[in-house]
């Protein structure tokens, strides 16, 4: 089951060496390969559809689930749904992500739909990484389309990373926050894409409760004739603070569009939204170059920052 | 012709006291009541529809063309159309603006759908300053409907003031501009409303030309049910920098909703969008108060001092 471009995947998009000795669940071509309860996180197969129920009691505290799904050279298109439970006061960490290879020609496609949503308890604390990656030929069809719910309780905290490093020629990710009062979302948003890939990320956070904040950090990298296009709609219900920042380093041929809407039906919401569209700044260039790099690496060394 | 609320809605709208020396157009419950051209400025009625077509020749310079629109107590739907014609090289100043007066109930309505299309020469610089503002009894409907449409060539700059600053029910505002080569947009735009009002503002730049460049910067104060929704799109197609800066104070239940589309189709197109909505903050009521203010005096400078 474990070969070496499995290896390079799960390393990619988990940061995995091998199986993990904890709570995890594999998902491999189509199917679970793995899967792993724990005291407190209990994983169930769903019956109706595709997908994991995923159950974290209160006393999971500082623990971690591994979730990684692989396609590998095959003709998949799945769609899975996976619905965490996460009690009250609980703490866990949660790395998923998927990652594609596909050395087939143009006619191959592989696609992962996943859907999550997530009922967190108060008091929760969340950590939620979904890091995507794709390898193989170019002109193989290597698509992923993520959709994310979270509904956050009292007092809940709620940490996303969403990273999407290159390979994939189109992705299609909808995220959408509800919260509660006082809870507290936390996004960070990392996305290049390259040659002729299409990205799209839309995110919809619902300031509902008094004195839940949002702060969203968005950073993005468009080389070639790629093309991204990031909607946000930040709503403020009640009392409550919101904060976008969306950066974009657009070079050669690429596009990015911004399509953020800011919206405060509360005379205490306090919404901001900031959003930059530029190349990289040649002194930044010249001042590496000086440094002894050449343009190249400069370039490299600038996006690797801006990313990290 | 002019009586006491004339005058009060000239000033108010066109800061005049009185029918102007130089060019201007006076427009008064559907007709034009007064009208003078001069040597550089030639203003014609338009044959097809209700309207004016305005020529400013290049040689004018540093002059000022004064075209306020009144209506008053009475129920008056117009839609009046003008088109300018802008010579390469001419500076000049145009004061526009309309103003609204209606004492009936609410069966009355008193409305100006204005549609401005300005085709700007090369090198010109163009001031276009457009006030609304309304008065009389609460229940009649007072709306107003600017659609303005700039063409500018290149290296000509134009800067585009709109203010209006309460009385008008319902507003929605249309602005198109499309710039060419080294052509210069600077839009300052002012708005309060009250009550029930509603007041949409739709601003769309089109960066087309090479250097081109486009700064806008939105002040509002939303009031009591009223409700405010912008939607800009900055679109850069060419070498081009544009920054929108959109700034809203929200207080009692006033809705306030930005939306803002940033589009870059060109790797040296610098684009920057700044949204902020959000109440007055406390700690400048305080420090006024602790200077002998009352609390309403302290919001009320606070306001003032934001939408100057």
């Amino acid at each position: 089951m474990i070969n070496n471009v499995t290896t390079n995947l799960m390393k990619k998009i988990a940061q995995l060496h091998e199986i993990p000795q904890g709570a995890h669940s594999i998902r491999k071509n189509g199917e679970v390969v793995s899967m792993n309860s724990t005291e407190h996180i209990l994983i169930t197969s769903k019956e109706d559809v595709e997908g994991l129920d995923i159950r974290i009691s209160s006393e999971c505290q500082k623990e971690s689930l591994h979730m990684p799904v692989i396609i590998e050279n095959e003709d998949i298109s799945e769609t899975v749904y996976n619905t965490f439970y996460i009690g009250g006061g609980a703490d866990v960490t949660i790395i998923a992500g998927c990652g594609l290879h596909n050395e087939g020609n143009e006619s191959n496609k592989s696609e992962h739909n996943g859907i999550h949503e997530f009922h967190i308890g108060k008091w929760a604390k969340v950590t939620y990484i979904e890091t995507h990656y794709a390898s193989g030929t170019v002109e193989t069809s290597k698509v992923l389309n993520p959709k994310t719910i979270f509904h956050i309780e009292k007092d809940a905290t709620v940490t996303l990373e969403m990273v999407q490093l290159g390979g994939v020629n189109k992705s299609d990710r909808d995220t959408k926050v509800i919260l509660k009062d006082r809870a507290k979302l936390i996004i960070s948003e990392r996305l290049m894409t390259e040659d002729d890939q299409i990205a799209k990320s839309d995110i919809v956070v619902n300031l509902d409760g008094k004195d839940s904040s949002a702060q969203i950090v968005s950073r993005s990298v468009a080389r070639n004739n790629s093309e991204q296009t990031y909607t946000f709609d930040l709503v403020g219900n009640n009392a409550s603070r919101g904060h976008i920042e969306c950066d974009a380093i657009i070079m050669d041929k690429a596009k990015v569009i911004s399509k953020p809407v800011v919206s405060a039906f509360h005379a205490d919401a306090n919404l901001v939204h900031e959003a930059a569209i530029g190349k990289i700044e040649a002194e930044q260039i010249i001042k590496l170059m000086t440094l002894g790099m050449t343009e190249k690496e400069s370039e490299e060394t600038i996006i690797n920052g801006f990313l990290k």
